[in-house]
């Protein structure tokens, strides 16, 4: 069972130290603006949507010591961390995925930002490169 | 001086040992296909973009160990590597990142695939992100 279309970028997740820095300098190079900034409290991020001329960049700044972002930061230092894919059905997506064998971190879908939901898939499944998916409810 | 408009992403590039498991795995998943392949033998380096259903994929797999994408793959594994942006004047946007003390790689444009003139910018620059600019000349 293959994909009834391709997956589409959402967007590309960047793990930054001090997100206010990261937003000035953005919007000073690449000319991006802000379109969502919200604080994850639960899962001790903050996060910040820029507006490219396409897909979107989303930099991520843990609150937290004992955060999956922090500890990216602490590894390997500020940079890429994920792309997010836009899919139709995602829990069709998982499903398929799941069937062929990819390693999924999340097993059902969960709220994301802009009302999405979404799930990360590892990156040992996708050429080491950390994959999420999200699917816009529309709620 | 800013930006003129925000800089549009053109493709993700990712670092792979196996460029036809790469190509595979990203179809059998992704949904993705081929839309150009190139050995660039002066850089030891064979490329395939894939057609997402927005920006597209850089696979990119070394053809030696002396290359940069070699050294890359030795020290952090396969993954995401870089992030290109399209901008419509490629000269003017390095000469406005110099001026604001960014450093950049490559001093002057070189040709890219798909006749795009290119050029590399530091990750320090970039909240560790390597950035890459292209221009599409039309030739």
């Amino acid at each position: 069972m293959s994909s009834p279309s391709p997956w589409t970028v959402d967007h590309i997740g960047i793990a930054v130290p001090d997100i206010d820095a990261a937003i000035a300098l953005y919007a000073a190079t690449a000319g991006t603006s802000v379109t969502l900034r919200e604080k994850l409290l639960d899962r001790g991020v903050e996060l910040a949507f820029l507006n490219t001329g396409g897909t979107k960049l989303e930099l991520l700044m843990p609150l937290r010591d004992d955060t999956p972002i922090a500890k990216f930061l602490a590894k390997r230092g500020p940079g890429l961390h994920h792309v997010c894919y836009k899919v139709d059905n995602i829990r069709q997506e998982m499903e398929r995925l799941k069937q062929r064998g990819a390693n999924l971190i999340d097993t059902t879908p969960r709220p994301g930002a802009s009302g999405t939901i979404i799930a990360f898939l590892e990156p040992q499944s996708f050429s080491g490169v950390l994959t999420e998916l999200c699917e816009y409810t529309g709620s």
